[in-house]
């Protein structure tokens, strides 16, 4: 199958809420880029995070094997810093090969959980 | 990086709760655009709402800075008109640079929130 | 401002809850296609479902004003026969005119409502 | 009318949740392919499902009668083997005529259901 996809995503929406009414790695408050390489080779990832009163942050540098899916939770990201929480961001993921991107919400501040999802939008 | 998006974007569905169980900023129910800017120039953005038995609203003026995003309540626009709550309208939200537009609402008025999101739809 | 859209949408899900813990036309369990005419002429709207084991039943026909947005429940449509509940369906909606389609459910099975929401998808 | 839609489509997003507060079949945690195939051709449809640490598993086979919807549950799938509960994954859908692809899951982790949806990815 030949590589499905786009080089290219953006996310506009980005907000990992600051509080979990269960804070296991289950259910704990979080948001993912969920990263699909079709591709027989290996997607080296960077993603770069905007704000809404500061310069973009990045790149974050992340890496999907050949024909595998990694679903990249913001929450996890370090280097070069943190995803604040409580905060507006949104993201753009670049990637070597083709891959597809989409973007999902667990947000655990109320009894219940909520859940958000969309694709991202491709480019390029 | 190249600026990515498009300069007109479209939403159809919008419709504010009328109430909240929680009435804070974070949790009180509301719906977003979320605007993302990657070019290097102001994004100078025009918006224009659509209702079923009215004609259209505007335009509300905003500006993006480069390179930053902007999660614009709808809740928050005054002028030349606030949005009514309970009441359906659709939007269009044009740029004088491309951007990325998607759009959320966060439902409180159940016990627990409720989201919702999807990406804008991209013309121009 | 141009027309926004395409003159043809489709929206593989569909499924209206039968039951609802609330009753009141706002928290009843419904779907909707919110259609948004950015056109200067009425959008002629003809719509087909399509089930899992029978034949398409349409068209139901709705008219969308210029320049206005319609909500329209899936709930409300009666002629040629009512949206069975419980029941997985899909639907394809052909306007006149270039038109932008948002697909939405609220479902109130639950103590707390659940949303989804997605752009259709555009053909023609 | 002609068939809509496209041969191939992509979702990055995959995750039963292992567990329901209630496990009935419309209330159990699922998630679904919903498949809207307009053309006058059956639909020999291709599923491949992609995983973070191990090859990619499929085909699996199913069909789409011709004007007809399919609502796919992943959890109802077992040939070549079930897809794992609690488990990130990915897929890719392949048809022999153009078809229409929206993903969705119900969460019944929670004492109310959590929804979403987006239309997959369309490519070829």
């Amino acid at each position: 199958m030949a590589a499905i996809g786009h080089r290219v995503w953006a996310i506009p929406e980005g907000y990992i809420p600051a509080t979990s009414l269960d804070n296991s790695h289950e259910f704990v408050s979080h948001e993912a880029a969920c990263l699909l390489n079709t591709s027989t080779s290996e997607a080296d990832v960077r993603i770069t995070l905007y704000f809404a009163d500061r310069s973009p942050v990045g790149p974050y540098r992340i890496t999907v094997p050949p024909q595998r899916t990694l679903h990249l939770r913001f929450n996890d990201l370090t280097d070069p810093e943190p995803v604040p929480l409580g905060t507006d961001y949104a993201s753009v993921i670049e990637s070597s090969v083709p891959i597809v991107v989409q973007f999902t919400r667990l947000d655990s501040r109320s009894p219940a959980i909520a859940l958000l999802s969309t694709m991202a939008f491709p480019s390029g």
